[in-house]
C-alpha cells in the first residue's frame, strides 16, 4: 500500500493553505466533492428542473437518502434515522415522543455536561407536556447515582462538548432501562468521530448534527434516530406535511406517515442537504474503528506535546483515551486571548468560557504534520505571551 | 425609459430555454446573483473561513438580515422578523405563542382552505398545550361569522393554495381583535405576490415561505413575524441556544434574548439561507404594488386567454382579480394527466386533486408573451388531448 488511507481521506478536502484546523467540532471543513454537488443541485437540480427537481433530483427522498448514510455511522438499522431540522428541534421532538410513551413518569434527568441548547428545548418541552415534568440535572459523575424509578427519560449528550468526556452509553442505557427510563442520547460529538452501535446500546432515541465531524457544512441538518419499536407508537407533536401519510393527498386531517418518516416536519433546505449527502460519501472510504484509533494516536500525541511544551496548561479533558471523545481541552486563564492569538497564527481551535482551550481531531483531514505544527505554534503562543504584544494588539485592531 | 423594469428583473434570473414558468408559487426560479452568492458562500465563507465564518461572514446575523428583507414587503417594522426553520415549525411557535398570550380561550378557528400542514401544526401545537383546546375548521367563506368570544386565535393563510381565493386580513383581523382573538396570517402565497402591510392591519403573528415567490431555493427556510408589543411577552416553546439571550455563555438555563430573536432555535442552515438571502435582492428593483398590477394584468390575460380557448376547463379562481392571489387555477376532470402534458411540452404548472390546474404568475420573470405561449399549448393539449395520445404515453413511460 503506497498511500495511506487517511492522506486518501485528506485530499477530498479543501483547505486553506497555511492553516491547521482544529475546530471539525464546530464546523467541519469543505469536501471538494460538496462544492461540485452544490453546485450542481443549484444550476442544474434547481436552475434547469424548477418544481420537477422534487422527483427527478430525488428532493423528496433526500431526508431519508441523508438518514441512511448516517445510520451505517451510529449502528442504526435501515430505516430508522430522518435528515432534516436542526438539533435542537429534533431533541424536542424527540423528547416529546419519549415523555408520550412514558406517561408515567415525571422526571427527564440530564446533567451539567450537556449542551445548553438541550437542557433549555428540554424546558420548553416539558412546558408542552405540562404534566408537571421536573427536568433534573446532576453532575456527569452522578447521572448513573440519579437513575431511579421516577426518570421517564434520561438525556445526555454522550460527549461532553468541553472537555471531552465520554459517557458509557451501553451501560447508562441499560440501567435506564432497567428501571423503566428511555433514553435520549444527543450524539453531536460522536456522529463520526467515534463509532456508535445504536443498535447494540438498545437506545431508545438519538438526535445529532451534520455540521460537525460530518462535515455538512455551516448549518447543515440534524438527524434524529428511533428504535424501530418505539416509531409505530408515537404521534409526532412537529406533525407536518411531510411527515403525513400521505402528504400530497392534502387531507385535512394528520395522520403520520409510517416509522421514522412521521418524524419529517416541513419542507427540508435542500441546498444545504446535498452538502451534507455528498459529505458523509467520504466515510465510505474507511472504518469508523479506523477512524477512532487515528483520532486517539493524533489526540494522544498532542496531549504529551502540549503537556512537555506548555506546562501552565492543564488537560481537561480525562487522560484516557477510553473515555474521551475526539478532543482534547486545555485549561489555561489567560485561554481566550491565547486561542486569538494561536487562530491569528493559523491553528484554529476554539475557546469554551470560563477557560477551556478546545482542539478537535478529525483524522479524515489532519495528519500527524498538523499535529506537531499545532503545538510549535500553541508553544510559541504561550511562551511568547503573543496575545500581549503590540504586534497582535495592532492586527486585533484592524480586522 | 427604454427598458421595462419587468425586462430588468427577468434578467436577474437563469430561466430554463424553452419553458414557460408558471409554478413559482411552488417554487421559485434561480436568480443569477443567488448562483453566484452560493458558490462564493461554499467556497470562500465556508471552505477559507471555516468556523470563522460565523464572525466573518455575517452568519451568526444572517437570520436577522434575511429577516429584515422580508420585513420590507410585508410591512413590518424593522426588528420583527427573523428567518429560519420551515414555515410549519415557524407556525407552530406561533401557535403556541399566541395561546399563551390568550390562555382563556379554547378554540383555534381555521378553514378548509387552509394548507393542510397549518391544520396538522395546529393539531401538534393544540396537543401540546393540553388545554382541551379545540381546532375549529370552517369552509372559507364561513370564517368571519365564525368568529366569536370562544376563538383564542384566528389561524388562516391569505392566499387559498388551490384557489387563489383571498382572505380580507384587514376585515378579519379588525374582527379578530374586536372579540379579544389573536391572529395568525401564514404569507406563504402572499409573500412577494402581493402587497402586505402587517403594520396597518395589525397583524398579531404571520408565518410565511422562503422557496415560493421569494426564489430562496428548494426548502429555503421560512420566516416568523410577531408583532413587537407581543415579543416580550413571550416565552419561546422551541427554547433553542440561538434564541437566548447570551448564547456563547452557555448557561444552563434558557433565557429569551429580546424581542424577536427569542424565536432562533438551533443553527440555521447557511447555505441555503444564503441563497435566500440574495434572492431578495431582485425585490430592490420594483415595488410591490408594481408587482401586483403586473401580476393582475397577467393573470386577467391568462384567464381570458384560456376561456376563449379551452372551454372545458372552468375557472375555480374568483373572477374578481381584486379577491385573487398570484394564480389562477381551472377545474378540468383530465387534470392531473393534461397538466402532465402540458409540462411535457414546457409549460409548467402543477396539479392539486381533484381537479384542479393551478397556474401561478410572478411578474419578476413572467412576460406577456409567456402568457400566449402557455394559453396556445394549454389549447393545444386540451383540444389535441395530448395526454392521450401513443407518442405522450411512450414518452412518459421512458422518462
Amino acid at each position: 500500500m503506497t498511500t495511506d488511507v487517511f492522506d486518501q481521506t485528506r485530499d477530498q478536502f479543501l483547505l486553506p493553505t497555511g492553516v491547521v484546523y482544529l475546530d471539525g467540532n464546530s464546523l467541519g471543513p469543505l469536501p471538494k466533492e460538496a462544492r461540485l454537488r452544490v453546485a450542481r443541485e443549484v444550476r442544474t437540480e434547481w436552475g434547469d428542473k424548477l418544481i420537477r427537481g422534487w422527483n427527478e433530483s430525488g428532493w423528496f427522498d433526500l431526508p431519508r437518502t441523508v438518514g441512511e448514510k448516517i445510520a451505517r455511522l451510529i449502528g442504526a438499522e435501515p430505516g430508522t434515522v430522518v435528515a432534516g431540522d436542526s438539533t435542537s428541534i429534533n431533541l424536542f421532538k424527540a423528547l416529546n415522543a419519549a415523555l408520550s410513551l412514558n406517561a408515567g413518569r415525571s422526571v427527564v434527568l440530564s446533567d451539567t455536561g450537556n449542551f445548553p441548547t438541550d437542557l433549555y428545548v428540554a424546558e420548553g418541552a416539558l412546558e408542552a407536556a405540562a404534566r408537571g415534568h421536573t427536568l433534573k440535572i446532576v453532575p456527569p459523575g452522578a447521572v448513573a447515582d440519579a437513575i431511579d424509578e421516577t426518570v421517564a427519560v434520561l438525556m445526555l449528550t454522550e460527549v461532553d462538548y468541553k472537555t471531552g468526556r465520554l459517557h458509557d452509553m451501553a451501560a447508562l442505557t441499560e440501567q435506564a432501562q432497567a428501571v423503566g427510563a428511555l433514553t435520549i442520547w444527543d450524539l453531536a460529538h460522536s456522529a463520526g468521530a467515534l463509532p456508535v452501535d445504536l443498535t447494540e446500546v438498545n437506545a431508545d432515541f438519538a438526535v445529532g448534527c451534520g455540521y460537525k465531524y460530518l462535515n455538512g457544512g455551516p448549518g447543515a441538518p440534524g438527524f434524529i434516530y428511533i428504535r424501530p419499536d418505539h416509531a409505530e407508537r408515537i404521534t409526532p407533536i412537529l406533525s407536518g406535511w411531510l411527515g403525513h401519510a400521505a402528504p400530497f393527498a392534502f387531507d385535512l386531517e394528520y395522520r403520520p406517515a409510517s416509522g421514522i418518516d412521521r418524524m419529517r416536519v416541513g419542507t427540508p433546505p435542500i441546498i444545504s442537504m446535498s452538502a451534507l449527502d455528498t459529505a458523509l460519501d467520504v466515510f465510505n472510504m474507511v472504518s469508523m474503528e479506523a477512524i477512532r484509533a487515528r483520532s486517539i494516536a493524533l489526540s494522544e500525541r498532542f496531549i504529551a506535546e502540549v503537556e512537555a511544551r506548555c506546562p501552565d496548561l492543564s488537560l481537561a479533558s480525562p487522560r484516557d483515551p477510553e473515555r474521551r471523545g475526539s478532543q482534547a481541552s486545555f485549561r489555561f486563564e489567560n485561554g481566550y486571548a491565547a486561542m486569538r492569538a494561536l487562530i491569528a497564527k493559523g491553528v484554529i481551535g476554539d475557546f469554551r468560557a470560563p477557560d477551556i482551550m478546545r482542539f478537535g481531531f478529525a483524522p479524515l483531514y489532519l495528519s500527524e504534520d498538523d499535529i506537531f505544527t499545532a503545538a510549535g505554534v500553541l508553544e510559541e503562543v504561550i511562551s511568547d505571551r503573543l496575545w500581549d504584544t503590540p504586534e497582535f494588539h495592532k492586527r486585533m485592531a484592524v480586522t
